[in-house]
């Protein structure tokens, strides 16, 4: 077999380009105007893009960054930049400054290509930028700006021609970054190759994944920062697929909007997103009846919301897990050939799981003892994961000794098994709350107070106990005011038929909103000095 | 990313033995028993393989070969032998003597394992075998035989235990070979690497190909020493699908039988296959609703085929194209978005071509002048292909100089293109017919032919001109005897207006088979030594 042919992005680039040159991409423009063109215009422009990379005398290797929405520009950097041979560094837009100066600092980025509303941030953080040599603004004009040098990216694009001819990159070559929240400290980088997004885009075509075929329409609502939009543009691209791009801070009548003009039959995005769309959809009427599927992400999927989707709006809902470490999937729904004849209701709760494990990955779910659980459903362990498209290391990075074991990713997330081989994530490792001795899973208990047609968002975390040392507090966000202490009784009697006497939340708390981290998951960190700062104000 | 993570087949049978061990392999034995087990009991049996290769003291590398039909205990050997670090040869049934004896001693085979309806062959040839060390029978029994050392499968199996680790082989490995017939001289060896066999097994899971889940019950009627039986048994192990192996010489109405009680939902075989399961079907009645396709390969489909196994029996034919070089397939039919409101008719046509480029993999379609054809379906050229499963030479081949350009694999197959992408198979090069300077394709003109009622089988060879220097001869199989001046007035008239007068057959001559070679494809040059002596004793 051919020893030098390498996996590459270039392959599928060309391919789709050649063989779909009329399919459309669709991406909305800051002032809401939709603008639409083909992969044969899209490819041209890459080219050109290359040819502008060059022109910046951006060399093999080096990083060049993004600060950026989901839209048609933010795309032609995704594959331009790895074919050319440059690394894309997709900086996260939610992320403060002293993370975004970080990691464009670590990153060593020599180009920053920024949405126009970015301005504000980064010039506020210019000076602190140590290797950025050029600020390009992704649109037609260059702002009134302090910035320097600064073009503007049609510009910059209208001054060369689209004869450019990319190589055949080195599989092993860096093509994208992302950083992923630490625990303690400074996010921690990520480095995905041409073959690990190759391998990545090629497990989302299989059938018995995520299905992606030339005749999707799809929609990442998931950012272009985050894991590289959860691979979904790669494997449009990979396969001839329609892409349909959301533009600045989509609201989601919009994002609703375009699923019925743009026939989006696969979307994707956070948790919280999709809460947000049932709610909408409760009160207007939009046509979603083009979605095979609607996957969601990021933290555990309230029944109550898979529930309404599936039988008011014939939408399914599927998850995976996976995170920046593992580009990001390592497991996904399947419903098994022997499940296939199970009634509504074991779809349902089959959709509330994460999923199996994907061919040609690996996993192991490891308890304290050190030894693998049983697929009882029951015992629980961490998961440690490896694969040709998970990382064995962070980016120049101390901590990837913590986290990297003889090639395994050590997840941090605790989950169960069962017996068909679908696992179930129980907490975070660190979010577990252990009471007297045992463990108390904070997700298991926000789901269920969640699925109360009174709550709008629920956090679960520990407050110390002197005599069990942790004991959880439950932080509810409830739909319209009602009397505090009426709504506590009947959530501790919602509860009881659900969980052991010593799950049920020793302690509740009603706040306006449960802060959320960049990536709109709980951030519980920040939740604990909201409800310590509340109880002090009240004592 | 991790770099030490090696694409593997290991990856693919651990994955599915863990979380579909009750998934079953069904296998036709030689008595016509069905046998049964599950994927924990196969994959317990392809390590207690492995001991034994073991105990032969087969090194990683050394290759061990096969002589056998398609059934579980060659299945064993399609897994055993890679993950352990062995080559499995899977020698062709079909060959002559000479072929056998020369792919077993050029592949430097150091076991053979053989059917026991194999013993006559073996024993006729075991003193021309240069380096095997040992036989092996795939059965419970040693036959009474001149062949030693022998053993049989069974005890062997049986004497060892099923521990034993698989490690992580470098993806370079060699994993199988297999020969392929040249035109000129003894067959040319292609190796196969655990990379290509994953990649190329992963693409069969891609939803826009054969869409291969877990789901499906998968019968390769296509033989397992014939491109790894288009890679099926790979493809269904990486997905975890049920494998149905038709065993010993099956005959069409077994298949039929089997695809009805073990509700095979794919199978694929050589398009002869197909004509007959055809016949059958009209005779009897087999239940074949659970096939969602059947893949037809290794020579054009004659479009009445399609037809009624279409509209008659709700089976859609499918087909690619490839070859032994490219593990086979790298194109594949695809109904594109804007095709899937065609009519019927149109979805018919469709079946007839050999389908669009599979993501991953590279083509190109070179006419005489060495430029790039139109995508107009009129141009003509060669078809070039590479990719991570294609062939970069041959094993220890002078003749790979004459195949393989700057790492691109010359296939000797002349085709169109359309403005979709989707190809057709034209001729193969040496089988088109230069008729004054003007190209003939024998292939168009079979596939009239064999439209027409009366015809059974219909192949066309050039035969030499004066004039023209080559003309077409078109030789007939009828379904019935009849009078042959009659049938050939008629069959002109059928003709005429489907092609230019030129392409016209200038001679019929009425034979009562076509022989075809070990691939079950017409074999035009032994047809034109039949035609030679049948003209020869008439004259």
């Amino acid at each position: 077999m051919n020893h030098s042919f390498q996996l590459n992005l270039k392959t599928f680039l060309e391919r789709s380009t050649s063989y779909f040159p009329n399919k459309e991409i669709v991406s909305r423009e800051p002032d809401d105007r939709i603008f639409r063109y083909t992969y044969a215009e899209f490819y041209s422009r890459t080219k050109k893009l290359a040819n502008v990379l060059k022109t910046f005398g951006i060399q093999k290797g080096d990083r060049i960054a993004s600060l950026a929405w989901n839209h048609h520009r933010h795309l032609e950097l995704y594959l331009a930049g790895p074919c050319y041979g440059a690394v894309l560094h997709t900086v996260n837009l939610r992320y403060g400054e002293p993370e975004i100066i970080y990691t464009i600092n670590h990153a060593k980025d020599r180009i920053l290509f920024f949405d126009e509303d970015q301005l504000p941030i980064v010039e506020a953080i210019a000076n602190q930028l140590d290797f950025i040599e050029a600020y390009v603004v992704l649109g037609k004009d260059v702002p009134e700006t302090t910035l320097s040098p600064i073009y503007s990216y049609e510009q910059l694009l209208g001054q060369v021609d689209d004869q450019f001819s990319f190589e055949m990159m080195d599989e092993y070559s860096p093509a994208t970054i992302c950083y992923t929240s630490a625990t303690t400290g400074l996010p921690k980088g990520v480095t995905y190759t041409h073959r690990s997004l190759y391998l990545y885009s090629s497990a989302l075509l299989f059938k018995d994944v995520t299905a992606i075929s030339e005749t999707d329409s799809i929609m990442p609502m998931v950012p272009m920062f985050h894991v590289n939009a959860w691979g979904l543009p790669y494997a449009a691209i990979a396969t001839g697929a329609k892409l349909v791009l959301p533009g600045y801070r989509p609201k989601v009548h919009q994002l609703l909007s375009f699923i019925e003009s743009e026939e989006v039959t696969i979307t994707a995005g956070a948790v919280t997103l999709g809460v947000e769309m049932v709610n909408l959809l409760e009160e207007h009427e939009y046509n979603v009846s083009s979605l095979r599927v609607l996957w969601l992400g990021g933290q555990a999927i309230p029944k109550a919301i898979i529930d309404t989707l599936y039988y008011k709006y014939g939408v399914p809902v599927v998850q995976g897990y996976g995170a920046t470490e593992t580009s990001p999937l390592i497991t996904f729904l399947h419903v098994r050939k022997e499940q296939q004849q199970m009634d509504e209701r074991g779809h349902i709760d089959l959709r509330t799981r994460q999923g199996t494990l994907i061919p040609g990955t690996e996993m192991k779910i490891i308890d304290e003892s050190g030894k693998e659980v049983a697929w009882d459903d029951k015992e629980m362990g961490e998961i440690y994961a490896r694969g040709p498209w998970a990382a064995d290391e962070y980016l120049n990075d101390e901590r990837s000794a913590d986290s990297f074991i003889d090639g395994w990713w050590k997840s941090g997330d605790i989950a169960t098994i069962d017996e068909h081989g679908s696992i179930q994530i129980v907490d975070r490792n660190k979010d577990m709350i252990k009471s007297g001795g045992e463990w108390i899973s904070s997700v298991q208990l926000e789901n269920e107070l969640i699925a109360h047609p009174d709550v709008l968002e629920a956090c679960v975390v520990a407050i110390p106990d002197e005599k069990w040392l942790e004991r959880p507090l439950a932080c509810i966000v409830l739909k319209q005011p009602m009397n505090e202490a009426e709504v506590e009784a009947e959530l501790i009697q919602w509860l009881i038929p659900k969980f052991p006497k010593w799950w049920l939340p020793s302690q509740f708390t009603f706040l306006k909103e449960i802060p959320k981290n960049a990536t709109g998951k709980y951030n519980k960190k920040q939740l604990r000095e909201v409800v310590a700062k509340k109880e002090a104000s009240e004592i």
